[in-house]
């Protein structure tokens, strides 16, 4: 592996002009430059020309950041030459920075990436160059980010186009299923949903609430209040900096409504724009937009983040451990543009989101005994053909980092359990089975983010999301929507519907 | 009260050139004017001048709409002169429109109206010049609507500022308050709510959890399923066009939250913005925007536009009357700015909302039982020092359109449900005391606007927006946080809490 190489042309910018300092200058710079670096180091190049008040400064160096010493050097002078010489640099940028590196793999197409002047590849090896590189972007560590994001990016040319990985952990014993047609449209037919009122969303009539609420009432009588999960309650409203920090806003903006605030509450900015809806009887969005603010944040994609946001910086005592907590009131909203059905794959659906944050051991067990129950609800009161695969991560998906951790241990990382939707065809094809459920052990990843943790030793967390249009979904379409047909199991629960609302 | 007076110079652009069928036109031009008016009207002013292919016209009526003629005048030069002549009239503008009118009050202060070149005011007296009017403002009714709007205005300046109707109905017998603090700070104090993640909003934890749901379950058992109310789940998003036709967007845009989508899935539109996002952690909100639509609607702000959105053009069968519908999955979202307090007055909180939609009688025998029914929670499960108002119609306040309909009878409108919170002070002070539930019967506002319809006769509609948030404040405030303490009635909901997170 060959060793990244630096080269760099900076200009500093002194306090004060220094063509009589220019002996001394150069004796600091070299001994700031010396002390940066280890002894088994040595500089490619390094040279400053003082001219006035400004330094053209050229760095070379192999296996060391010659950025952040770029950085370090201003803060050096000052050091040196502030008491005996009142000299200091005042501002700096770096004019140009050349990296090169070896990565792990080689690109397959071209690529391109922000900051970067010019990009080139050379098998393994990667040239970037960039120019007028600020202090901030150094100290904040994006250069260093910036590398890995290639790597990245050049190793994700792989994975694009293929399939998600999947390995079958388990499989229901085979049952008849009840019934062969789409549930979604049958129940459009029926009245019991109705499409709208924006894009790839539904208003639920009785029947289907009394459904959906069915399977609440399951998951919380079959495995959340017997396992001591305790219920709370999350905003709609997620901020940026809650999805910066567990991935979203890299891995999926594109999927993400987003909410904006009034640009003012103060009612007299509003009056002429309100007249215009009274006289005009409609809604000029044009004029609206500019009485709106700019997108603040968006509106919750899975509730995790901000259940995550909520213990920020919380230390946990460790007898409370695992913590075990649910979310069920707030919707998930994505924008799915393509691929929507039913109310199978819609924008907008209701998940019990449940979170346990514990030891990795104790993560472990939970992972268990949750897999267990949830087999319990779906062989003796849904009654459905199921299975369970264990498939990429997706909080790996969902912060634009593809690949699957942990392959072998099957501990961190996700199982997805998957049914049989008997409409779209037969059984043997991967393409009739639905995802209706998963199960993720994150690892640090979150409660890293968010700096959660318990007195001594590693806390983990994970979470499992129960999309309730899914488990009615393949309920449904293996049942029947009569209720008569249902399993006795599911009965107990819900043996008849509301009469629901008639209209012509 | 003096009719309206008309002044209007509108120009024709006809067909084709017309100098030498300038007898023709006039003549056509007064047999159509003559049309319009019936025998007791007649013109002040009705000239039409021919200049090649333009058409001069100048109109003046008192009592009937200038603007409409001139409309009506188009298509009527075309029916006479299209045959014969080939002459049509190929588009038209007023240039002037004044109108004269007389409002039931008197201005205060002066005012702006969109659209409007000149607004004058001698009195009652109103003139109003319009400029440049096209067909399309005309056909709509914009007109009519606009002249409406400026009464309106007028009128609501005698409110601004006063207080609100406010008679009070009933109030309960006083019982001794067992706690005098306030709710939300003691809650943030013992970690039950959390401030954010986002401005104005909460976070529960599962002690408030626990109270909230209560609150749920006593409105189901002991008022929503003895009353046969169904369950509905409706969209948290809601199209400008559904509060169009509400009244919102006219009433309270500037306590919305809208939302907007991305401007495209399309990863590769998204790449750069990712790539930096990854690159700073950092979410760059000025590029963000250009990756976002403009706003598509807003977030549900109450749940009855979306429910009445849903029965949009049915017919309901006469002897399914009343529909008796809830939701209660949906939280409401309002841009408070200021004044927020607490769990009491925040930017997001959970109703459920009744929805009510009959005759009028059957309303009003339903308005008397929720009464009842409510009058028993507070009383004997709740023990709460409450009492109840008539006021100001909600619906009113939201379509901006002040004013009380039928205080005499009591029947359209509103009741408020107030309740004594002592930590704020006297009982004897209406300051004191916080509204946490209300009631309305709504006419055929919704109805009309969705043109929801029975066979035959009139169909009402109203609602009841049960605030959870609002129901546990005045409990908690009243009864303290402490189980021991709760009213029996309550305890038979929730006698413990749970044991919550502790974290340090």
């Amino acid at each position: 592996m060959m060793d990244n190489q630096y080269k760099l042309t900076g200009t500093l910018r002194l306090s004060k002009k220094a063509n009589d300092l220019v002996e001394e200058f150069t004796e600091v710079f070299t001994e700031c430059t010396d002390e940066f670096i280890s002894e088994d180091q040595s500089w490619a190049q390094r040279e400053c020309t003082v001219d006035g008040d400004e330094v053209e400064v050229q760095l070379g160096i192999t296996a060391a950041p010659a950025h952040r010493f770029f950085y370090r050097l201003q803060k050096c002078i000052g050091k040196k030459m502030g008491r005996e010489y009142h000299l200091g640099v005042k501002d700096a940028i770096v004019n140009r920075l050349e990296i090169r590196f070896e990565m792990p793999t080689e690109p397959v197409t071209e690529l391109k990436m922000p900051f970067v002047k010019k990009l080139e590849f050379d098998g393994k090896i990667c040239t970037a160059i960039l120019e007028d590189v600020e202090n901030d972007f150094i100290i904040e560590g994006a250069v260093e980010r910036l590398m890995k994001r290639i790597e990245e990016r050049v190793e994700r040319q792989y994975y694009e186009g293929k399939e998600e990985f999947w390995e079958l952990m388990e499989e229901s014993p085979h049952r008849e299923p009840k019934w062969d047609k789409d549930p979604s449209s049958e129940m459009v037919d029926r009245g019991w949903i109705v499409r709208g009122p924006t894009k790839g969303k539904w208003f639920y009539r009785p029947e289907i609430t009394a459904i959906l609420n069915a399977m609440k009432e399951i998951a919380k009588k079959e495995i959340l209040e017997p396992m001591g999960f305790q219920e709370v309650i999350e905003s709609n409203f997620v901020p940026f900096d809650v999805w910066r920090r567990t991935g979203h806003m890299m891995g999926v903006p594109n999927e993400v409504y987003y909410f904006s605030e009034p640009a003012t509450r103060d009612p007299q900015f509003w009056q002429e724009f309100q007249d215009k809806v009274y006289i005009t009887n409609d809604v000029d969005v044009d004029e609206l937009k500019k009485l709106v603010s700019e997108p603040k944040g968006g509106i919750v994609y899975a509730q995790c983040p901000n259940i995550y946001w909520s213990f920020e910086k919380a230390v946990i005592p460790e007898e409370d451990l695992p913590l075990k907590i649910f979310e069920n009131t707030v919707a998930s909203a994505r924008y799915e543009s393509g691929g929507r059905h039913g109310i199978e794959r819609s924008d907008e659906f209701h998940r019990i989101e449940i979170v346990y944050i514990g030891r990795p051991e104790q993560l472990n067990e939970l992972k268990e005994e949750l897999t267990e129950r949830f087999h319990h609800v779906f062989d003796e009161i849904l009654e459905i053909n199921w299975r369970m695969a264990w498939v990429t991560p997706w909080y790996m998906q969902q912060s634009g980092q593809e690949g699957v951790e942990d392959e072998t241990e099957h501990i961190l990382g996700t199982i997805d359990f998957e049914a049989y939707l008997p409409y779209r065809g037969e059984k043997s094809d991967s393409d009739n089975w639905l995802e209706f459920q998963n199960l993720t052990i994150a690892g640090d990843k979150f409660t890293d983010a968010f700096t959660i943790k318990t007195q001594k030793g590693d806390l983990w967390s994970g979470c499992s999301g129960i999309g309730l249009e899914r488990w009615a979904v393949v309920f449904l379409a293996q049942n029947g929507l009569d209720p008569e047909k249902w399993p006795d199991g599911f009965k107990e629960y819900l043996s008849e519907l509301p009469k629901g609302f008639r209209s012509y």
